[in-house]
Formats: C-alpha cells, structure tokens, sequence
C-alpha cells in the first residue's frame, strides 16, 4: 500500500509529518554536510549540542516554560518515569521532612484511567510512602467500574502535604481527558485547590496530548512528563519539565533512609550533564526536532490548538449523530472527551468489526480500541491533518447512512 | 562533504553500514508495504512482533545463546545497566540467602578501565551490598594509576559466594580488552577461576565489542549487556542476554528487604511481556535488524572476527612501527590492546593534534582520544571495512615517513 492511501490513526507510535520523514531520510544519510549520519555522530560533538539546545529552545518558547524549569531528555517512556518521579519525589520529601514515617509520607495520585492506575500502583510497589488516591473515576461513573469521567471537583481529597499529586492529563486508553483553559469547568483540573502551595509538589503525565495545546498552570507544575511517541517523534526518547526545587540531592536523601535511585533515573544526574550523562536516543531528539520546527513554522502551538479543536468537534459531532440513531456508543462522558483519542462503541459487536474493517480496506488504519476495553479508538494527534479528519468523517457519515433507515 | 570522502572512526555513536541506512530510509516512509513508516507503527502489530522475533533469531543463532538465556531489549544504555544488574541480583541473591546481612553480601569487580570504575561506583552508591574489587589494573600498570593491562590471574580475588562478578569484556574509553578465546591466554577472563560454581552470577558488560566476534563462555554468563550504539545500530537499544534463573521476583526480594527495583529495570517484567511491556526503541531494533541481517548475509560472526582481527592487526602493526621510529606510543600493554578501540599517544602534544587535523582534512574523521585520557583513539568497529583501515593505515605510514628522517 501506498503511503497516501493511508491514515494512521493509531494511538502511538503514531503518525509523523511526511514532510518530516522526508527530512529525516537525509539526515540518515549525512547530517548537516558532516559527511557522517545523525545515528553516527557523536553525542558529544557540536552538530548534536546544537540539535539538543534547538530541541530544547522549540518545548521552551512553544509551551513558555519559564526559567524556574529545565527541559530534560530521558529514555525509557512514561513506564521508567512512573519509577523516576516516585524515587525523586520521595527523596525531595524526606529532605524536606526527615522525620517523617512511611505511613506518614503520602503520595497524592488522581485515577482517571488505565495508565494512572499503573503509575499509582508502581508508586505503591516502590514504598517508601502511603499513596492516596484523591479521586477514582470508576467511583463516579454510572456502572461503578469505568473509566469514563472527570472525577467533581468537590470529590479530590488531597492530602495536607504530600510528596507528590498525580494526574494524567490524557488517558490514552479511556479517552479521558481534563477540559483545557477555561477555569471554571467542572472538569478542567482543579489547580484551585493548589493555591495555598508555593511550590505544589504537582506532576502531570502529558505523554499523550504534549504539543497539542498548551499546559494550563504550566509553572505549578513540579514535573510534566511526556513520551514522544504521540504528537512528538519516534519511540524511545522522554521529554521532561523539571522544577529546579525538584533536581534533589538523591544521595543525600537515602543518607536520610530514602531509597536509591538509579543514577540514570535522577533528575538531577539529568540536569548536571544538559541531558547527556549517557548516550541519549539521539534519532528519536533528531526528528523531535524537525517535528517541532515544522509546527513552529506551521504557526506554533496555538494554531495547532484550534486545529485539534476543530477536528475533536467534527469527529464528535458526527459520533453523537451516530448516538442518536443508535449506531454508536460513546464511552465518555460529555466535558471529560480527549481531543486526542475518540473512543466510542459500536451499538454490537458486529457493526464495531464492520467499521474497522470497512476502514481498513479504505486505508483509515489502526482504528480498534485497546485491548483491554475493546471497542474503536481514533486518535487525532498533531500529524492528523483536517483534511484527513474530514474524509474520516464522510467515512463515518457514510457508514452511518448504510446502518439507518431513512 | 560527501559522505563517501569520509571514515568514521567514531567510539560510539559510530558508522554503520551505508547500505543499511539506505534501507531504513525506505522503512522510515513505508514499513514492508503498509503505508506507515515504521517509527509510526504500532508496537504490539503483527509487523513489529515479527521484527522483534527476528531480531532476536539474529542475535540468538550468530552468538549461539542456548535456551537457558533469553534475549531482551530494553532501553538506557549501559549506564541504566550499571543499576539494573545491581538491582536485579542482589534480589536474586537475596532469595538465595536472606539471612545475610548487607556488609555479608559481597558485590564483586573487575576494574580494567573507566567504565568498570563507574560500574562499582553505581553499585557501592545503591548499597544493599558490599562492593569488592577483584582486581584493578591501575595496580598492575608502570606508573599505577593507568588502565594500560588486564591484570594478572593470580591477582583476582574473588568472593566465596558474591551476588555477581562484574566485568567489562572491552573499555572503549582505555581501549583495555581481555584477549579472546584463547584459554591459556595469561589476558584472557579468567573463567577456570568459576570452574567449581553451577550458575555463576557473571555479568558481562560486552556494549562495545558485541557481535565483533563470538562471547566465550556465553553460557556461564547471568547477565551479558551492551548498548546498541557500537557495532548493532543507532542510540537507544539495549540487548540483554539473561539466563532463567535471574528472572526474579524482585518484589518478592523486597519483601524480604531488597531494594525495590523499578519495574522497567526488574529483567522479569521485560521476559514476561517479550519485551514489550512499554513502547520500546522501535527505530533502533529495526537497523539493529538491518545490520544483524547484513551481517549474516556477509558470513556471520565468524567471518566478521576473523576481518576484525586483520583490522587491529594491520593497525597495531603500523603503530608498533610509529613506536619503533619515536613518534606514537601505545598505550595499553601487549595482549590487553583493544580489537575495537585503539587507543595511543603522539611523542608530543603537537604530534597529536598534527595527526587529528591531518586525518581531519582528508575525512579520517572523531580519532580524538576520550576528554578524560586525551590522546589519539581509532574505533574499529565492524562497519569499519578493511579498505578503509587500508586507507587508515597507508594515511599512519604518510604520517610516519613525514615524521622520521630516511
């Protein structure tokens, strides 16, 4: 098949710009006229500071990280940092509260989805404090077990001062996400509740809607963490917003009785060496960078914004359609939708498997629901461009008409 | 410049095969007919679990990995190892014997260069053990503070039950290497001295000479690793080879007070999800694919040891000459010399730099000793062709016949 006769819409890996790749085939090649391939440069030399010091100037100046935070580039996607902010927050804990107990050390995590759930669990695995959970969406949804709403604000229950508050901005899985910028929305994150707290021991996984629009309250944020396997670049590369606060003496604090924390997995070791203590995923920075360029040329991350507004709009629109002639189910509910990832149900089982593969033979690929929840999930990151939205959309419009009585 | 007027003689990141990279550059647009790139194709699609079973057929049958082994890809580099192989077997060795006390537990280390001292340097600062130094080169070097040999047997002074024996088959920083295969070799690993142990907990750090010729002993190793980024393919990959018996329940350790282990280091959580249990380093395990295939195709392993002994040979012959006529010194001792990292001095500081911006303008290019060393370092690894060393060579024998009188 050819490349134009498909769209991806998988969930991550997922898809990069054409334009992009096609820059990137030269880079494999020879970088920059050195003669010598981005994945065969040194990491020390200075064709890649300049790579690393432009990808770290295209997150700063997008997301106006100010200079209280340091952009830092890891390995080993948002798993490895569901270990990483627990060590380094705990430590950063038990410096500032030595006397503390583990029963008395809390860990503050929101479950909006599957992947909270993982990172509360690893949190609970690794000890070294208790973790609370603030919020349970299951707790609120109607059938009591699913992951498809905003927990109310009136229901976060957190803790007086905790080494960490978690959330996920985006569940990937669940297609639950917090409502962006307007403050007042029930089910926008209550960053309110943090207003008493001059440095919120506050982290946001961003893995999946990094770049798609901004970060509200980005400077209340002790760690924002993102893979960049979404809207960003290939697999392999982490891309992190450290707090200075929180780049902590990790030796220091297992003096204190702290757990060690894998050289590798402190945010300082990061820091000290500008994100090159070791060898880093240097293609997956490379096309990160281009990515980034391209959208800066292509107006920045507000115009990107509104874009992935828009296409968020028509796709619902035409799934609530769905909804009401009886077609279409979808899982979330209304004010708690990604913008990134749709995820809905068909009215059985077999409309469902006659949408992904009447897709599929269309070239609108990789359309099926996680495997542990089933269903249809189409994500809409970055590289999904409106027009590949609107033939989406005509799919569906289409499907719909053969699937309902006129 | 052209990439045909160059040689990368880099340490890592260093040059693959032209061709290969040709190949990816089609695979980075379209991944074997779908339409999709492969750095935007799902990890858990049937195109890429075939890619990851074939990339371990490639490393299982060229290094001959019995079934008592399993082959892992993880992602950090041979830094997060440092920690991971920490980590995991002082678990292991916990299970084994709970009832001894940390300062009872004994971490044992070969210290034959620079990464070796990182190593144990990872090991004493995440304790739960006690770090002891087998042997150290620096005590068996001329001026007593270089890695300039392997040191001898008789010097090894191995633990009685340690949770591992570490160390590292090639420093590529010292160019300090054991010899190879060679049983009775007084430089060869001493494996005689593991003879009366079953399972011995050998780790090997092989990250810059995997796949340069076969690993003897494979079989008595626990953990053998080496980053991708010598020999294999771009930054970013880790291969692990693991024997069964340290897949370990490190939460079951923990309980009995090991260390916790983040669950993307603990080898188990990587065997029991065939290292799939987050996105892993997609674009790395398909040229590491590519260049493990190419290799195959060319003769395999063995055909490859026997190129990249004529290489160092051809190399190492012109330097002795050098040496001879009092314009370069070696500076590792004979039967310690590196097959991969040639490592030497100029007779002066202004003999080196004359040599680097030399080879510099006639595209013999990153020859420059490591920062922490100085000096002049020419890696060899196995993209390196032996027209190339030819050219390397015929470039030394200018340089030397400029440099003596007739």
């Amino acid at each position: 098949m050819e490349r134009s006769q498909v769209i991806n819409f998988g969930p991550g890996p997922s898809a990069l710009p054409e334009s992009v790749l096609e820059e990137a085939t030269k880079g494999l090649i020879n970088y920059n006229g050195t003669g010598i391939g981005i994945t065969e440069i040194s990491h020390r030399s200075k064709d890649f500071a300049a790579l690393t010091a432009k990808l770290e100037e295209l997150v700063r100046t997008q997301l106006e990280v100010p200079s209280t935070h340091v952009v830092l580039f890891a390995q080993g996607g948002g798993s490895a940092q569901f270990s990483s902010v627990v060590l380094n927050m705990l430590a950063r804990h038990r410096l500032l509260h030595p006397e503390l107990s583990d029963e008395q050390r809390v860990m503050d995590y929101v479950v909006t989805g599957s992947w909270t759930k993982k990172a509360a669990e690893e949190a609970r695995r690794l000890g070294g404090g208790r973790v609370n959970v603030v919020a349970d969406s299951r707790e609120h949804s109607a059938d009591g077990k699913s992951f498809d709403n905003i927990p109310p604000h009136e229901a976060f229950k957190l803790s007086p001062d905790p080494a960490l508050i978690y959330y996920c901005d985006n569940e990937t899985v669940d297609g639950v996400q917090f409502a962006y910028a307007a403050e007042d929305s029930p089910t926008a994150f209550p960053f309110h509740l943090l207003k008493n707290q001059t440095l919120p021991p506050l982290v946001g996984d961003y893995s999946s809607s990094f770049m798609s629009r901004p970060i509200p309250h980005l400077a209340d944020h002790a760690i924002i963490f993102a893979g960049a396997q979404k809207n960003i670049g290939p697999a392999g590369l982490t891309i992190l917003i450290v707090r200075n606060d929180c780049l902590v003496d990790v030796d220091a604090a297992a003096k204190l009785g702290a757990t060690p924390v894998p050289l590798t997995m402190a945010y300082k070791t990061l820091a000290d060496s500008t994100s090159l203590y070791n060898t880093p995923p240097m293609f997956s920075m490379y096309v990160s960078a281009l990515v980034l360029e391209n959208m800066k040329n292509r107006g920045g991350l507000n115009t990107f914004e509104a874009m992935n507004r828009r296409k968020q709009e028509k796709v619902y629109a035409a799934l609530k359609d769905g909804e009401g002639k009886g077609v279409f189910r979808l899982r979330v509910r209304d004010g708690s939708r990604s913008w990134m990832n749709v995820v809905f149900r068909g009215a059985t089982e077999d409309i469902e498997k006659e949408f992904l593969a009447s897709g599929e033979s269309q070239g609108l690929k990789a359309m099926k629901g996680h495997r542990s929840i089933g269903g249809i999930r189409i994500s809409l990151y970055n590289a999904i461009t409106e027009e590949q939205v609107d033939r989406l959309v005509a799919f569906i419009r289409e499907f719909l008409a053969q699937h309902t009585t006129p």
